[in-house]
């Protein structure tokens, strides 16, 4: 239906067919996302303002922001990529974020949270500078409305002397239930329509309209006519509620559930989340001074048993990953053996606490970092192929990579009572892949084979899925009576130099899930240097670009980590 | 008169007695600053509701976060630091910011804005989890409240469950008069006490306490024991309202010039900050579509004229590194050319966005990145000793060093047409030093010294404090009668990958003002190798440690970086 629709046409509806139009873009939505996977229940909730929005204003000569994302599903369909839409997510095809190389309705690229309000204004900023037209519109959610930057993007309003409209779309949840102060006084406001609330926002500059029910495509409707007559004259704060998951029983029941969502049929295999969840539980148990930091992503981090079973230990403080490192290191300040379990990619927020607040004072912080490498599907702004590099650079941390979820178990258990700074970051899917040692020791590295009498390569991997092309190769070359050795980097940082020291090889081969500047590779033939160690080395890593969206596979082998390419280098050495 | 003073004993004075020992806490700092250098006006509006601090609370039992900790002075004095207070800031010395190592009075160390808040929710968090007793104070000035983290640790006050008492010391100044919606509503809280904006605060699950005049110190002892006995109820804001600088006619006048002061006699060493004003003010005049963006420390960086003659082109965002980096992206993304202008340490805070926002877009941003490598007295907190790491591991973005302030001038001048991510990074002290070249590109190295008929020596470095260091050493061989090559390596990243091939030195060395992780001499190892080039290499660059206040020139020689080392291992190569 809408899949020849241009947007300019919409303007013409009636509001019936609006209705109609707003039916059918969820029933899309959905299949879509049963199909590919995505963002379902925020993308469902958005569908009528969305709807509304374009009735109202002129896109792309009025711009819009989304922040995070995970609510411009509709505005992708409505803007000229409905056909295109099931492709989401896929390898080439459409985003599951806003991409400014995707369409030119598309004018600032999202994914973290808390960028949009600051991103409007630059934004209007640069039309006014210059000159130009237009409305510049964020479009946020409540969850994200907690992060520190939306503040200091509010509190910046009045010094750029600029006018842009916030929506606020606010269903009460971010990916877990919103928490917080700022979530509280949008709850007061909701229910009681306080006047020295809403005089908060506008001592920011903010005209204030609200609450609107943002799932009603006639009120909003009017309710945009009003906001933009108003932008006319100062930046306006919109306040709608909407339902997440609107219109789909079982996501309006589930929306934590539904936030993200595999396709149908896709294997189950958050294993490395529960290896984290349990093994936390079983350390909380027996150590009382352990606790669970998380930044609004509990559930998917494997930990909402601990949050069950140890509520005064564990803290979800919502999208505030700088807060959540703070109280982590003061945490341990007071005494305590705090954990801190996020995505690698939004650990990148807190790169400065990382450093000023935990490591700088040697606390003992143990940092839990998932989706590490490449996470897929989610593309450029989620991809996690920074944090080797961006913590091994940092004095006093630890960083370790386990090879396996039996390994990451260990390395829990290390951590109890390991007295420093430490990383432990993971991929998403994982399962119990290789023999399992004793012991492990921090900065000590295993041999996952040893060649009987030596062989001329030594391949040194991180992680289980470098481990496993290397195994994979190995086997490949043992069928042509043909091998070599291969080592489990499972500590980045300290490297182990005893080891590398004793490796005979004339060929050194290192693999990493990780961009190669600064991460393992680097990190050894740094080190190799150093000991004057004469050898070939060769580092597969990641190209230095930014990894689009795609399958896990087919990304690592495009950006560098290329089965066929490692052990064509290595047969050929071998040869 | 307080050096031999026991904190206890404080409770015992007379208010005259109290007033006696403000008088002379404020010129001992005074005169100690105007020795070592260091935080004046802060400290100075800082004395009496520190004196009133220690009448009404117990430390170390109770505890302090002081933010940032430019008004921690009299604190220190009063805690058993007096005798050494003439060490302040030197090496071995009083650290400038609190410092767990240095006093058991100092509970959690701190030096970049914001962390204050969290930080004493955090030990408060664990007090209660552990049964234990003593208040925890947060003592943050109206500057850093601006900062998002405060918004996200206020925030989460209600989540942690604990009681803190926050002072809001509220000076309307950070460093640079006090801008945005919250300063504004702070100010209107102090000029009409409305209700309403109080109440706001309360949301967040504060009781407020306020306007108390936090110059005199009986009021601030009345005030105090007020808030203690609230505390035990809830946490409270306590909202003091001080004169930066009080006592000192000339500080009170001039709060921002006397905010950091030098070492009387020192000589005045801004020359790149005055470089990057007076250009970045040529290049405005050409291209209407230049602007800048500072966080708090337009004054520092050398852009006072700048906002003056383009007032609507100058943004002055408050501590709010974070949207400073948003609005750069968001402001290119609508057509403007946009420079940030920032210390390197400070940075750190917004190593997200410019991963996420600037380079994943690719857009033309341009970092002016001041106080790179070892900046001094201010220590661990303040080393900008990080930066060609985090910085050279994104992709998309150009890593720049030039080796004098001609060479600044150079490079912001090839800004102007550069159309991706540009990092330009330089230490605070500079001048014009070498011969300047007509023209740079980027990515091109040049020799500074070449040796006719070759040497078997080539130093390859990086900015003006290395690139002093190898001429330093060449003028003493030549004296020898021996020679070697010296390459400025303008550019970090890309690294000039054809000059390094064409080196025919067997033997190369490099040099940088950065940790060896990830930095220059990490680049060039791995280029090396993947070119298979056989040299021998030898790296200098900063051991993987915090690096603490001192001298620059010995923290460089101490932490490795070392003249007399570099020049011992050239002449054992040219022997």
């Amino acid at each position: 239906m809408f899949k020849k629709l241009a947007p300019e046409n919409i303007k013409n509806y009636t509001r019936e067919e609006l209705n109609v139009l707003c039916d059918g873009l969820r029933k899309t939505i959905y299949d879509t996302v049963m199909e590919c996977g995505g963002h379902l229940a925020s993308n469902l909730g958005a569908v009528e303002s969305t709807v509304a929005l374009f009735y109202v204003f002129d896109f792309p000569k009025d711009k819009i922001v989304f922040d995070v994302g995970h609510q411009c599903y509709a505005y992708k369909l409505l803007s000229g990529r409905a056909e295109r839409f099931s492709t989401l997510r896929q390898a080439g095809g459409i985003s599951g974020f806003p991409k400014r190389n995707e369409s030119i309705y598309d004018c600032y690229d999202t994914g973290h949270a808390g960028t949009s309000v600051s991103a409007a204004i630059g934004l209007a900023k640069a039309r006014d500078l210059q000159g130009e037209d237009g409305n510049v519109i964020a479009y946020i959610g409540d969850g994200s409305f907690n992060n520190g930057l939306v503040y200091e993007a509010l509190n910046s309003l009045k010094i750029l002397n600029t006018n842009v409209l916030i929506i606020l779309n606010d269903n009460g949840m971010s990916i877990s239930p919103t928490v917080g102060g700022m979530s509280d006084i949008l709850s007061e406001i909701k229910n009681n329509d306080q006047a020295e609330n809403i005089r908060l926002l506008e001592r920011f500059g903010l005209t204030y309209i609200g609450v609107k029910n943002g799932n009603d495509v006639e009120e909003m409707i009017d309710t945009l006519q009003e906001a933009k007559e108003r932008l006319q004259h100062g930046s306006v704060l919109l306040h709608v509620v909407t339902k997440k998951g609107k219109g789909y029983e079982f996501s309006e029941e589930h929306p934590t559930n539904t936030h993200g969502v595999p396709p149908v049929g896709s294997p189950k295999d958050k294993e490395y989340s529960e290896v984290l969840g349990e093994t936390l539980c079983e350390l909380a148990e027996k150590n009382k001074k352990i606790t669970v930091v998380s930044a609004a992503m509990k559930e998917a981090l494997g930990l909402s048993e601990f949050f069950i079973r140890y509520p005064k230990r564990a803290f979800d403080v919502g999208i505030c990953e700088e807060n959540a490192a703070v109280l982590c290191a003061s945490m341990a300040a007071g005494g305590l053996k705090p954990y801190y379990a996020i995505y690698s990619t939004f650990l990148q927020r807190a790169f400065d606490e990382i450093i000023h607040d935990v490591c700088a004072q040697d606390f003992a912080v143990t940092f839990c970092i998932d989706r590490a490498g490449i996470s897929g599907a989610d593309g450029e702004t989620h991809q996690g192929v920074f944090d080797l590099s961006y913590l091994s650079l940092i004095p006093n941390l630890t960083v370790a990579v386990p090879k396996d979820t039996e390994e990451l178990k260990q390395m829990l258990e290390l951590s109890a009572t390991y007295p420093h700074p430490l990383a432990i970051r993971y991929p998403r899917a994982g399962r119990v892949i290789f023999p399992s040692n004793a012991e492990i020791r921090v900065g000590e590295w295993e041999y996952l084979h040893q060649t009987p009498n030596g062989s001329n390569v030594t391949v040194i991997a991180a992680g289980e899925r470098c481990l496993i092309i290397a195994m994979k190769i190995l086997h490949a070359l043992q069928e042509q009576g043909k091998s070599f050795d291969v080592i489990n980097a499972r500590f980045v940082k300290p490297l182990d130099l005893e080891c590398l020291k004793n490796i005979q090889s004339q060929t050194i081969v290192t693999l990493e899930d990780n961009v190669f500047f600064g991460g393992l590779g680097s990190m050894i033939d740094g080190a190799l240097l150093r000991m004057n160690k004469r050898c070939n080395i060769k580092n597969f890593a990641y190209k230095d670009e930014f990894i689009p969206q795609g399958g896990v596979a087919a990304l690592q082998s495009e950006y560098g980590v290329n089965c066929q390419e490692i052990q064509a280098f290595i047969e050929q050495v071998l040869a």
